[in-house]
């Protein structure tokens, strides 16, 4: 079967492999729609990062590892004891690999699981393949109103829902998000479905900021010529915002976050860093602000997402409008990561057509 | 009356100045004990921080300003319209200066008031004087069973409890606590009162490790020789602690204390910053832990301590154990900020007596 695997920087190659072979408990599914997101830059511009060279403490496996960790897909094997799957079933996979014998995965918390890894990018193959296997508890059953390309997004849908829910969020809350890439505008979704205030946005990109407004974004700002912080506060009767998600991290949003909040506001981080930034506590005491870290998802972000798409809380085709662009297995490399790299603000999501 | 005003960088002056005048809605106390805390030393060192050199918002007023925030005493006359207290009775005095029209004061978060200071540092006179008069809401009465040496204590008890209040705790938490002076022992008396798993200390001074064990620490780390984070899973099983109260405020600590959490785990940050540091967000991220600042206390939190004390949960005498000098108003430099800035690790408390 053809598969995509990473072999290190900027190393990905088309290959021919084996297809797996189901064990007890495990499904095969043909995957369908695959996207493309900030991780998989960062593996091939700079890593390995996440991709193991060392043995993963629960796949076992090092690089070369077959790619592509948001996707959907087709039933087209079950393993032995699995009943609550059939074949020809469409569905959506939570990729976190977890070992379920840590404080976190006994805590439900299997986004933080002590040796935690990826379908896609710790082993266990990956979306842009004809064939992967997983765990039957990593596979969401999809309803037959939510098509394939738009299961694909469900995953960083299920980024932007798992921060919503790590933040206090009431009906009435002023928001602040940082970024409006991918995350952010996962986020503006989110926040759409469950309901909430003012929802401002900062961002660089006019393309992306004109997403934003499509998702529902009522103020867009650009750091580059507005003072957020300051504007966050005219925004908001002069108290700042209640809730900031940074989507963005770089030091300055950290700085905008803290001050763009009011009394005891939070500041949810959705973003990975790159570097150590410089950071003045302060900025938090004076108003007794929180910073809530957040990472993932966990499986119940991932059945909220499939249930709020179709319902229609998340409008059932207007995350299809996050999809800019859909290219061929082959084609990973130069229509989707390089694309990404070089045209990075034409787009919200790249999928890949299985 | 006599009176010891700052008037800026280590001139602090015992004068002899006009006795205030009680107003409606206010009373007059004669202050009998006065703490002298890291704030103090700040402004003496290193101010004016907190003192006014432009008119406060609320006091309207500018140095010179009569020092002492922590203090108990006596009420000697009452303003026009003051009922809920009596001439003679022993009151402890919330100092926090709010101006009850900010978004912050409207929510019950006077110690975030966007124009907050205190009594004692930016107006309305101090506790190291022979008398002075606050807002009749700033003066809470004391219960027959506390002393008035006792009852000067509240205030850095508050801050402990109010930072307590602020975070997470459960019957069976584990706790690691930064720097173990007189706020981080005024944490150990908050924990203790209110019930906690294993206490965990790290502190450079061994006469102030002393107290730490005294008032219920159960583990005492020194940071210039362990590992502060792995020692501190080594001794919650290897999960690391449920949360931590960093009471020093220095870069290497906030490293320990989100290395030292475990999945989900709280810091609680109860230090004022000198100065940025730097900061790796992914440390919080990996764990999903959450940070949480505070500041000073809230008319709440002076109950409840007062509350604790008189019924035993703080234990009556042993609060008192903080007590380590007791000088007279007018060696109020020479025996306090003196002795503080230069025999520190031989104190937790020295109290004026007036």
């Amino acid at each position: 079967m053809r598969a995509a695997r990473y072999y290190g920087k900027e190393d990905i190659r088309i290959e021919e492999i084996e297809e797996p072979v189901v064990k007890e408990g495990w499904i095969k599914i043909k995957p369908a729609f695959v996207g493309i997101c900030g991780t998989d830059l960062h593996e091939y511009l700079g890593g390995p990062n996440f991709s193991p060279i060392t043995p993963h403490p629960v796949t076992k496996e090092t690089i070369p590892i077959t790619i592509g960790h948001e996707f959907s897909g087709t039933v087209t094997a079950l393993g032995e004891g699995v009943t609550n799957f059939k074949v020809g079933q469409n569905v959506s996979i939570q990729p976190t690999i977890y070992d379920t014998t840590c404080y976190a995965c006994k805590n439900g918390l299997e986004n933080v699981c002590y040796n935690a890894g990826f379908v896609g990018l710790s082993g266990w193959g990956g979306g842009v393949s004809d064939a992967v296997c997983v765990p039957a508890n990593y596979v969401l059953p999809l309803p037959d109103n939510i098509p394939l390309d738009v299961a694909a997004l469900v995953e960083p849908l299920a980024v932007g829902w798992h921060a919503v829910s790590r933040s206090p969020l009431k009906e009435d809350s002023s928001i602040l998000i940082l970024g409006g890439g991918p995350i952010g505008i996962a986020v503006i979704n989110a926040l759409k479905a469950r309901g909430c205030g003012k929802i401002i946005v900062s961002e660089i990109s006019s393309s992306r900021q004109n997403f934003c407004t499509h998702f529902g974004a009522d103020v867009i700002l650009d750091p580059r010529k507005d003072d957020v912080a300051a504007r966050s506060k005219e925004e908001t009767g002069g108290l700042g915002v209640d809730i900031v998600f940074d989507c963005a991290g770089v030091a300055s949003g950290l700085k905008s976050a803290c001050q763009g909040i009011r009394a005891r506001g939070t500041v949810v981080n959705v973003a990975i860093w790159e570097k150590e930034i410089p950071f003045q506590p302060n900025e938090l005491v004076w108003k007794e602000g929180t910073y809530v870290a957040c990472l993932g998802y966990v499986q119940q972000d991932f059945k909220d997402v499939i249930e709020a798409i179709a319902s229609g809380r998340i409008g059932r085709m207007k995350p299809r409008d996050m999809i800019t662009s859909k290219i061929s297995l082959e084609n990973v490399v130069e229509h989707g990561h390089k694309e990404l790299i070089h045209n990075k603000d034409k787009h919200v999501k790249i999928l890949v057509q299985i």
